[in-house]
């Protein structure tokens, strides 16, 4: 690259939002302005649709105290898109880079975004032409390779152990089977923060299915069977994603019952339908009076005012990161390393786009008990700290009768 | 009232837990421990039910530090109870007062609990047995008569509120057609709160439709398609009550049309059957490709550390008054009035029980639009200092091109 001259840069958001994707926009944002080689920096509007679009908007006109609520805020402030470019897309994109006189380009999202970003470079550096691409990572799933964790998982991971911590509380006060179902289709990350907040033997959740660990129903209700028996109560955690024994995932094993349905019923492949179908099979199977069952949806990703503070401080310094990097290196994405000692800290380091592009990571076997209906301990000391601390909360239930 | 005698005191928590109930108790507990008169006070496991068991905890020897977290945690500590007393059931409620020496018996619940309290206050009277029978009042519905507004209210709104500011910020980034669907089936307060977030013209939720407003399925689909066509996108509250023109509400609808289905599917009538037929109607009858539904459940009253601070403060004041009257009025159910002028301030007195059992209120006529799919200005004023205050957020996504 010309070092001399002046080049502008575009940031864009992609794929599904999260509670601190602002942050690492910002934290860009921030940084670029400390780059004198660094001219305009674009905003994308839709990410990669903005881009072939040519829809921006100037970032570096947006006031600081603006940036600040845009960090606190959840959702994609530049707007998102679901569009999964391929070459002739990348290549349009490119033209833009070009019409623009942009070398810099930070992308940040998951394992599609950072596919997006390798595509483009290894375009850019065929045509010859001086880009420095980066992927800033994002995602509730935590489901990238490389990286220690993602930002965007603590607050939804945050957001998930309240709602059980919550939702156990009241299945002590009014006592049945509840049923929550979590997303993550592929990983169970987010489904196993459930059992964050548990603190007492007799708390909920007191089972969890991950996707990592197919299920069959006879033993689904078995185990609820015995938690009901022993503690009168059972709270559950239930990744969408769970599958039976021969791998098919449950929700599509509904769906395509649903499909005999002379009525037309949609409502069987919407979202409640996992939710209340497991909620059916307790009750009818296990004749128990009093159950329910919810599915937390986009409020594990989009509720506000609920940053982990730790993932916002983290998605900020990404956000940083990767304009640092750019400046000096040609391409990659940024990681988060843990670091070993008593207290949680983490380092940043830069790895390849190949690395982290279409690539996913579930749930390690070590984070998943042997009955494949819990979580270990490894994984509440691995995933506690990315929450930034959870509510403390008492009952009195349990104090000797008098 | 021997007034020289000392007498023990009972407390409950009944029906619906809700985020505020526990600092209702809490307060009960802190006023009593101040008035020489009342002796023991026996925690109620699981409300009435525990009573006619005769199972209690001794709430004098429970920790200040316990208690505060008790306070600041959601749910009954004490555990709930969906029974409803009878004539029958209340004697022998009477009987467990009698046998421990109870004067004292203070009720935290909605206009059930309410009604326990006045049928054990009429036995007990008509006994010439002397008893103080106090009702405290708690529901996330805000259905109660009388008050201004209920314990529980505030914090729940605060979790709609927020969820809805979020929803909206994820619609704007993945723009399409978002249903959430929201408790309270027969009283429109809480859906209504899914408007309290709103700060620009074109944020949402942009309908909100609520029992007290029967829609057709033309009408809705119609207002859908308005707002689509005008922003490109539409986020909607639905109250779970929500009725068709003919007043049966739209879940019987689904129900009984699930009646006929061979297969036994008895996900219809659960928690995601709503929002997932108004879903498929709008799919299918606007052709909106990206349709997405949420239906909140337990999360909207159970929701760990997100307490309104207003109603923290309000619902533990309520507690305590009710132990101030006790000593020295006979019966009755604490209540709040809104005091006139610029900030927010309230102060309590007291009610008859009669008057807020068994009866339940409705949205005011002037808390709704024209429409009928909306609040009006006057509910924000009603109901915004009740959330304590709400996150600030901020988006790009209109800033000006270049």
């Amino acid at each position: 690259m010309a070092k001399a001259a002046k080049a502008n840069a575009i940031v864009g958001q992609s794929g599904g939002p999260t509670g601190v994707i602002n942050a690492s926009l910002v934290g860009v944002i921030e940084e670029v302005k400390k780059h004198s080689q660094i001219g305009d920096l674009y905003g994308a509007v839709h990410a990669v649709s903005g881009i072939v679009k040519d829809q921006f908007i100037n970032l570096k006109k947006v006031s600081a105290k603006t940036l600040e609520l845009v960090a606190a805020s959840p959702s994609s402030a530049l707007g998102s898109s679901r569009d999964k470019p391929d070459e002739a897309y990348c290549a349009n994109i490119l033209e833009v880079f070009k019409k623009r006189n942009v070398r810099f380009f930070y992308y940040i999202g998951g394992n599609d975004s950072a596919n997006t970003c390798y595509i483009i470079n290894t375009i850019a550096q065929k045509s010859g032409y001086d880009l420095h691409a980066w992927h800033v990572p994002k995602t509730v799933d935590n489901d990238l390779l490389v990286t220690d964790h993602c930002p965007g998982f603590g607050t939804a991971a945050k957001f998930v152990a309240c709602a059980l911590m919550g939702d156990d509380l009241d299945n002590r006060a009014l006592p049945g089977v509840k049923i929550d179902v979590i997303m993550g289709r592929n990983a169970g990350f987010l489904t196993a923060a459930a059992a964050l907040g548990k603190r007492k033997d007799d708390d909920g959740p007191h089972l969890v299915y991950l996707p990592e660990r197919p299920v069959s129903m006879d033993k689904f209700l078995a185990d609820v069977n015995a938690v009901y028996t022993k503690l009168g109560r059972c709270v559950i955690a239930v990744s969408e994603g769970i599958c039976d024994t021969d791998g098919v995932i449950w929700t599509k094993k509904i769906v395509s019952s649903s499909e005999k349905d002379a009525h037309g019923n949609v409502q069987l492949s919407g979202t409640g339908a996992l939710a209340d179908f497991l909620a059916g099979q307790v009750k009818n199977s296990l004749k128990i009076k009093r159950v329910r069952a919810d599915t937390f949806g986009y409020l594990q990703r989009s509720f506000a005012g609920l940053q982990s503070p730790v993932d916002v401080k983290e998605a900020r310094l990404c956000g940083r990161q990767a304009v640092k990097y750019s400046v000096t290196l040609q391409s990659g994405s940024v990681a988060m390393k843990r670091l070993k000692g008593a207290k949680y800290a983490i380092e940043l380091f830069a790895t390849e786009l190949s690395s982290v592009a279409e690539k996913t990571k579930s749930l390690p076997n070590e984070y998943i008990n042997s009955e494949g209906n819990g979580v270990t301990d490894a994984f509440v000391k691995y995933a506690f700290p990315l929450t930034g601390g959870l509510p403390k909360t008492e009952y009195l239930g349990n104090y000797p009768r008098v």
